[in-house]
């Protein structure tokens, strides 16, 4: 039979996303699962394993039809073994072999792992026909993957691409949850905004609608700052003026760096649009290196929530990180 | 015959280095000319294989013997088409085309081809056995190169590498060769750091040689910073915790952002050695994540002036930035 179809898995904390492509990555069908983290996260690999043994049977395909799995999940991924550890939002405290559970399931397929910041980059990259992209994304957290030549960088103990902690320059003195101080992620994510635009009240005498509800301890959110910027609230613009200066000096400064052909801005944030692009770009370009102002190009991300699956279906189909090849 | 020999030159402003190599990469024979840059630089290239034929018919060699001729230049290098432009330190205002010229002299042989700090950078990572290397010189700018699995990142427009324009921390204001404001090199570099001595001097009332000589117009460099602070200097410690500051945080990013094996700081200025070291190492790690700080490690330079013709060498021999095979 002829191996022709790959499935994509975005294994997040709350959801596990699953799509199913032909060889060329052109997607078929596309379901989820909710992530069960009950026990430890136990059920969550037999869970992924019967859901997707279910789809290949509801479609009429074998096992033997599939080229592969690509998989992007949370924490540090070994590609060399096919496990994943330091999971902690999926109840996974210990190392968990993914590879020996898809065998023991029945899944005896090449088996493609990488962590899912990358794993987004990598799908982004591929939808734009960008062989070097650096991704960054700003979501509840900041993350990020970089591709170069159209591979994911790991690093050196798989740590790429940990850009929530390149420093921020902004100086609030935020703990982060990696335990250092004033990483970009502890103002830049999506709780970063509100913490910036908590401090940033707390002396702002001007008229504001964003500064009335954070004195009357209404609840905000990152898209609640956006919101009233694009109204022209004075301080949703001081705070988005403040975050997009950061976020636009550090792309230029990843730019100088590595001259990637994009630097894809994507996560919840990124919703707010070219309102951020423009002022990310804007600073950017007071930082980039002249040859890498014209050769670098910020954009903003297009997959949104599929960008995990895609990604995973692209490192099947192009081959990347490549753990398993019980065949 | 056997092509066993292979040429790295190094071309500087000043001097012309070459070295004559195995092809294990063991230096057989090394020497050096003056760079000959009146008459807008015409002379560089015909001086550069006058020099390698000259020294062959020494060695009894002939062009037949050579695997390559490999080249580290200033300036922007094109991988493709083995020409160098903007090496204006060269007199080079126009694209020179290295290889035709090669051809020219008779020099039919596999050249290789690459910016100053990426060879430098491809040389020192050799020695090291890292695959995958940041290296920052810190000179009379602020340069560098990226090298991802014993491959020189050239980017998108063979921009990759301008570490010196990543953006300080310390705002000074200064504007740097490149037009922005705020560059790393225009406080780290070997100038910079005389200018951050100079600022700070301004407003500094306490006793200090350093801050005696600024103040009566003394020459002073970077090592009298260095050397001063070793003395316990005050003006000069603060002026090196400062630079250092800045060097560290950038050493934090760029690992949080590539996880490197290792970043190798080199250039004149790192001659200040493990003070240097000791003060950058301590703040990157107040940067770097948990993970990365114990997988990146910062390091010395080893190869002084002979990075470049070493790196030069290992790209022949490793085959990397082919340019030419006319053989």
């Amino acid at each position: 039979m002829k191996r022709n179809r790959v499935i994509g898995v975005d294994l997040g904390g709350t959801t596990t996303k699953f799509g199913l492509y032909n060889d060329q990555a052109k997607l078929l069908h596309q379901w989820a699962i909710p992530t069960d983290t009950t026990s430890n996260g136990s059920h969550i690999l037999k869970n992924m394993c019967d859901s997707i043994k279910q789809t290949l049977k509801e479609n009429e395909l074998t096992v033997d039809s599939l080229l592969g799995v690509g998989i992007g999940a949370p924490g540090v991924v070994d590609n060399e073994n096919g496990t994943v550890c330091n999971a902690f939002n999926l109840g996974w405290s210990d190392k968990q072999d993914v590879k020996t559970t898809f065998n023991e399931q029945g899944l005896t397929i090449p088996l493609y792992l990488t962590n899912d910041a990358n794993c987004a980059a990598y799908g982004e990259g591929n939808i734009s026909n960008d062989e070097s992209v650096v991704f960054i994304t700003l979501g509840t957290g900041v993350g990020g993957g970089v591709i170069i030549d159209n591979k994911i960088l790991q690093g050196n103990v798989n740590s790429a691409g940990e850009i929530g902690h390149m420093r921020s320059y902004l100086n609030y003195g935020f703990t982060c949850t990696c335990g250092n101080d004033n990483c970009l992620e502890s103002v830049a994510s999506a709780t970063g905004i509100v913490n910036v635009a908590k401090k940033e009240s707390e002396d702002f005498n001007e008229s504001s609608q964003l500064n009335k509800m954070i004195k009357e301890n209404k609840d905000i959110t990152a898209k609640t700052v956006f919101d009233l910027a694009k109204q022209d609230d004075k301080l949703a613009n001081k705070v988005v003026d403040l975050i997009t200066y950061d976020i636009g000096v550090s792309c230029g400064n990843i730019a100088n760096l590595l001259n990637p052909k994009s630097i894809i801005i994507g996560g919840g944030v990124s919703h707010a649009g070219t309102m951020l692009l423009d002022k990310i770009v804007s600073v950017f370009n007071t930082v980039a290196f002249p040859l890498v102002k014209t050769s670098t190009k910020i954009k903003l991300a297009t997959l949104g929530n599929d960008a995990g699956i895609t990604g995973a279906a692209y490192m099947v189909i192009k081959g990347e990180t490549k753990h398993d090849e019980t065949i």
